[in-house]
């Protein structure tokens, strides 16, 4: 007799499947009734009737991992308060990302589902601007930028797109290595990240028109 | 009477529509049969005579490129022969894709197709690294590390990864707004990751273990 299952634990699944095939195929690259078949559903229907479109879907997993990762960085940002070192505030842009990564262990696909959603060209918006950011996030970027007096808005602009590109980017290529020691990895690459993206932002801007 | 084609014709007409589908769709959720109907070519079997199998395509755009690119770096290196300022060898690192970016114009999708390159999983190794650095890119590489005496080599290599993540993911974003005048996006794009290049190479790094 097959153990039964809440529409919890369905949901919990079609996420983790659908994570997963996103990343390594592409978002276009699937359809709801791949995921349904991958994750053991009998029901083709199924990922519809539990998300809605395939917007919905993606959504939900990248919100699915929204909490966990507000709850470091909300940690993070108790220890930085009142701060005007810029690699502080790096940390606490970087980190969160990488401490939820650490707590994934061996199995994640968070880091190249994220990179998917920022290739994709129709998916960027979608998935990433609707939702917008946090207040946490918020006070991080306004922090940093605060480090940053002498910066053109238009290259801290850049700049922070930069950060963002290279934060994902990175960790996706990394992510595959996560085996055994996955918080050694994630503290090396959080450390790399750091230094890097001082320099990145420190540099001076030439003058443009 | 439609115009008789040479095969180089439809060679080139395969490239350009699978470049394009690829940038869009990403490359594994494109099929032959597609891209032959998209270039208009009555045999589905045009795609695999002209270019075997589908790593053979992305091998074959690739390459396309790489010539003219090739060019432009040339040109370059001619001007900084001897430098041993790090932002000449940055110089080289960054405009050859970018004005190559430029004399395609409009309705360029090599970024994008890159992007996908770097981000698929299982196309990483396949599209890039089996054809390798050319001699002029290793001449850059070379001339940037000389530049950079201090640098322990694992973070330097860490480095070069984030410098080509960064290069070819911002110019991908940039891509869609080449419209009228894509020289001064590709010109200001340039200006903006040389500068910012420059301070991620010669960012201090935190020792590790």
């Amino acid at each position: 007799m097959t153990r039964s299952k809440t529409p919890e634990d369905t949901r919990r699944r079609i996420l983790e499947t659908a994570e997963r095939m996103f990343a390594e195929h592409g978002v276009f690259s699937v359809s709801n009734r791949q995921i349904s078949d991958e994750a053991g559903l009998g029901n083709n229907t199924a990922v519809s009737y539990h998300f809605g479109s395939k917007a919905d879907l993606v959504r939900a997993i990248y919100l699915s991992h929204r909490e966990p990762t507000e709850l470091l960085r909300e940690k993070l940002l108790d220890r930085c308060a009142g701060s005007t070192d810029l690699r502080d505030w790096l940390t606490c842009l970087v980190r969160p990302f990488t401490d939820h990564l650490t707590s994934l262990g061996a199995n994640s696909w968070y880091a190249r589902f994220t990179a998917q959603l920022m290739t994709e060209p129709k998916l960027r918006e979608l998935g990433l601007v609707e939702v917008g950011q946090t207040a946490l996030q918020r006070t991080v970027s306004d922090s940093l930028h605060r480090c940053l007096p002498d910066l053109p808005p238009a290259v801290r602009a850049e700049r922070d797109e930069m950060a963002r590109t290279l934060i994902v980017h990175v960790c996706a290529r990394r992510e595959p290595g996560a085996t055994d020691d996955s918080a050694a990895l994630w503290n090396a690459t959080a450390v790399g990240l750091v230094d890097a993206l001082a320099g990145l932002y420190e540099a001076p801007a030439t003058p443009r028109d």
